[in-house]
């Protein structure tokens, strides 16, 4: 019998039998059953695509051939096949292999991703670099259903018809992304896995046709007219048909030969191709089948028993959406948004027990931000709950749907700071500079749960575009202390020396503060809780220090460093544009009115030149 | 006569009748070619619009029903309406009325835009919001087709369908958006608006069911089951009855008596309704119909010539079109990818000679980026060309898809800085924010056009992601000086004082410079060239001078002045994440390797303490 042991690279796939396969997909569940079981990580979506993935690895020539994973997440077969068995043992460990896909870690490892919906677009670049190049390699990116509604797998749809690029999409449908799917797709997609087939209706028509002598020759055309558009019609997928794809589905995605068959089919055909597969999260493993969301990403258990839920510690999230529960009773405009995360953001207990109040609006954070707009604009108070890293696929909503008409919607910013086993792709580490830049905008970090209790009730009469970050996971308790209007709270006296932490950094500030205290240095400790715009309050103490310094879990360009550097720099003056959306005008004459014509700079400049001197 | 002048605001087409409507009509589209002749501004799409802007102010109840223009540069009609006749003398000028809606304008402006596909989603907004509230209002979205190709718009199509909101959103088709239209969705509706109707069939199958006695008993279940099918299949519209849509066209958007029947009836149909107009751009003009693109934006012009071409001074939008076919002739790698724009960004010349390495998108953004990461892992180089501000629709591809897997993409970024005219949603002051923290980005800004030609040069062989940000306009000409691999240059030698000035404000600077000279006041000026990161080269400069001073065309918060007063700053101490991508691991792991733990950092501030004490 084949021994997955032997299997070091995709080529060591050529020569096996269906039935070598099949053995394999077993040994397969069950290596990552003991491995995933031991280290935490993803395992419905990998439990999923077992077939799927040995099947793509038969017929296609990696790395030639580039098999690009939306997400990612679902690629551990992919690492099994591809010469990566041994790392499981590191999975998602510092220096040890990544959960996602990784170029530096494979050659066989085409693109990286972590948010979804990316694949299609990814494989229309290499199908046109092949195209340019004139070699014959094919492009497939598998998609998940849920990654549809991310508006720019639609994108690239449309584009792929247009362009007729050699791509092949495996659309993977498992009903589901992490949580249940929502959108007209979703529903689209239910109805073609049980509508009846074309087959059906093409033996009764032949029928029809047979009898045309006796219906004359005016019928007959008209029912040859009619095969062609019935034909249509009835061919599943009409959808994506629609949008320029040759249509093959739905396949059962756990049937080996029935995938062999029809990738062997279509390797070879022209233009875009989209073949739906039908797989099951969790399959194999009884457990992850009853409950695939529970069973996504998992922390180490026991493979008889299950995950056994222990009573958990509070999570910052569970805060969030306890706190908008309270709001949400006592106000009827509160609604709460999510985009495809609803357990995630805290919000499922939210989503029962308010459930006129909710919108999980799928992966579509864009649509997400700009509803919340709409909302806002009607007297609604939206809070949208995403995490750090995925809202970076809304600055350009939040930007101008938000801040530029100065609503009053809240951002209840999940995930900031280093998420940890995620890695790259989710560290919520870019949030404070993709926003503290925007006008209009406020920004907040609690530095415990308390306060980021008191921040979400303070956020409900707050006027005007409103973002909390918060870190993941348990959240921390430090003193009780009220908000007092975000007037900066000191928590440690000293002199000369000054610390600003943010959010549940302050904590460490405060052991900081506590190993420098041993050592005689005696550093004030701040909490600034609004990061931006900077409380004049906290400009005024800062003036009283020589030396300030900055921690922060957030990239250092663009973050609250930066930002308070800047802001409080004597040496470094800035002629620019003032922190408010400009309105429209001729150039020169809003340079001058805005004080960056030459001559008011030079205005300035003279004056600041001889106050220094004088 | 009904007379234009005596309508202050929608209520006053209540009691008009379809032949006052059709005058009024007349009388617009005089009062547009007038006023735009006389001032400039968007003249093609809203002569397009003039029944169908009439007919919806008819219809709907403004402000209370919501009417939300896509885009809004085709608003002028519904500003007409709406009380802001007299304005139009002052249309984008300073102070003046606003080329697009805007809330402190007029309560009937329900949303304010700039950048397109956005209308559906606020629709979605305002929709729950009347359903939270009660109340019978209506949402109205009026779309483009060209605004159809981007992401959000099919985010928002799906979730309409799932949540069956009552949203009707106007299918505005004129068959292009600035340029001519992509996409499979472009192909779907050109296929729409020629299909036979379904009419046409539902006779002659009437027919063939009158033959039912003699073709028997299954032949008639089998026909009738057809009929139902082919229903589905012949009503036009198929994509979005898909989507969950209730699809009603093609209506003659120039036919006031027709879309007012069809308004008029779908106004109290429940869930989504999409109704397909079909409208001429520049419709009533011979001029503008005949070049619509052209007289898209225009500039001042006399009626009877049309707009005359003047031989154009050189803008920077043509240095760069010159230099990318430059380069592509050379180079077979090289492609420009434009999205939707190729005439704003100097591609047009480009896509007729260098054709093959040419892709223009359509309104997708995000799509544009991921696709240009796609072609660079396979060896091509692509050229992104995008505006300032519509290149933040890809912000978070940006992110992951290129600069995570630093891959070999150029961005050439217009409209780079004030743009004037078109105001808040079209200056591009942002892009230093939000490109100058991701880590493996590097922002170049050229002072005049040589720079921009030499940089563009200097790019091909670049190796990681590289952004070139240049303004709007006429390219200005300085002194040709090489590159010199990015050396800043300084262009005139002070003491104590130092101007560092960003792209065209270089020009702005030397002008400065020669005004404080007059005053006896020696500031040196430098020029930049590359803004992040920073080189060190610049770095040992500045730390000869007293005083910085930093002129940029860019908002302060985040801006260039920001950066580098940030990196200079030796009284602000920051600890924060390096400038790079984050891997994954346990996050206190991560905080002690990254020197983000309590023990760390009180040791790097004890010594900080300690030196600076002696």
């Amino acid at each position: 019998m084949i021994n997955l042991k032997d299997i070091k690279s995709p080529q060591d796939l050529n020569n096996l039998s269906k039935r070598d396969l099949s053995d394999l997909a077993v040994q397969i569940r069950s290596f990552l059953l003991d491995n995933v079981s031991s280290t935490g990580g993803h395992l419905s979506s990998n439990l999923g695509v077992v077939e799927l993935t040995l099947s793509l690895h038969k017929i296609f020539d990696s790395p030639n051939d580039k098999i690009i994973w939306d997400v990612g997440h679902q690629g551990y077969v992919h690492k099994i096949l591809t010469g990566r068995q041994e790392d499981f043992k590191t999975l998602r460990q510092l220096d040890g292999m990544s959960g996602f896909l990784k170029a530096s870690e494979s050659e066989h490892d085409a693109f990286e991703a972590g948010h979804s919906s990316t694949s299609i677009s990814a494989a229309l670049g290499y199908a046109r670099a092949f195209k340019l190049k004139g070699v014959k390699h094919k492009a497939v990116a598998v998609i998940g259903d849920g990654a549809l509604t991310g508006g720019m797998a639609f994108e690239a749809l449309n584009y792929a018809g247009h362009s007729n690029e050699n791509i092949i999409v495996i659309l993977n449908d498992n009903e589901m992304s992490i949580s249940k799917n929502v959108g007209a797709v979703a529903s689209y997609l239910a109805k073609a896995r049980t509508t009846t087939t074309y087959d059906h209706f093409k033996i009764k028509f032949t029928k029809i046709l047979k009898m045309i002598p006796i219906l004359g020759k005016p019928i007959e055309s008209f029912l040859r007219t009619l095969k062609n558009s019935i034909k249509q019609f009835f061919v599943k997928g009409m959808l994506f048909e629609e949008f320029g794809f040759k249509y093959f589905g739905v396949i059962d995605g756990h049937n080996i030969a029935k995938m062999l068959d029809v990738l062997e089919h279509v390797k070879d055909v022209d233009g875009p191709v989209l073949i739906h597969v039908s797989t099951t999260k969790g399959k194999g493993y009884h457990f992850a089948e009853k409950e695939p969301g529970k069973y996504h990403g998992v922390p180490k258990f026991n493979i008889a028993e299950g995950i056994i839920n222990t009573s958990s510690t509070m999570k910052y999230q569970d805060v969030v959406g306890k706190e908008l529960i309270r709001l949400a009773r006592k106000h009827e405009n509160v609604v709460a948004i999510t985009a495809a995360m609803p357990s995630g953001t805290g919000l499922t207990e939210f989503s029962k027990v308010c459930n006129k109040q909710f919108i999980d609006v799928g992966i579509a954070e864009q649509n997400a931000v700009t509803m919340a707009a709409g909302l806002s604009k009607e007297g609604i108070k939206p809070y949208v709950c995403i995490y750090s890293t995925f809202l970076q696929r809304a600055y350009d909503q939040i930007v101008h749907d938000v801040c530029l008409q100065n609503l009053d919607v809240v951002f209840c910013i999940d995930r900031a700071g280093l998420v940890g086993e995620d890695g790259e792709t989710h560290h919520g580490i870019f949030d404070i500079s993709y926003l503290s830049h925007i006008p209009n905008m406020t920004l907040l970090a609690p530095k415990d749960r308390h306060e980021l209790s008191e921040m979400v009730k303070y956020s409900y009469t707050f006027k005007g575009p409103l973002a909390i970050r918060y870190p993941r996971g348990n959240a921390i308790e430090m003193n009780k202390e009220p908000l007092n209007d975000m007037k900066p709270e000191v928590l440690y006296e000293g002199s000369k020396y000054c610390i600003v932490a943010v959010g549940n950094m302050v904590q460490v500030g405060l052991d900081v503060c506590d190993i420098l205290k041993k050592e005689n240095i005696h550093v004030t400790l701040i909490n600034p809780k609004q990061l931006v715009p900077m409380k004049e309050s906290l400009k005024s103490i800062l003036s009283d220090y020589e030396v300030i310094f900055t921690i922060e879990d957030h990239t250092i360009v663009g973050g609250y460093g930066s930002y308070l550097s800047s802001e409080i720099n004597r040496n470094l003056i800035k002629f620019a544009l003032p922190n408010q959306f400009i309105e429209h005008g001729n150039v020169n004459l809003l340079h001058k009115r805005l004080g960056l014509d030459a001559k008011s700079i030079a205005m300035s400049i003279m004056e600041q030149v001889r106050s220094m001197n004088g």
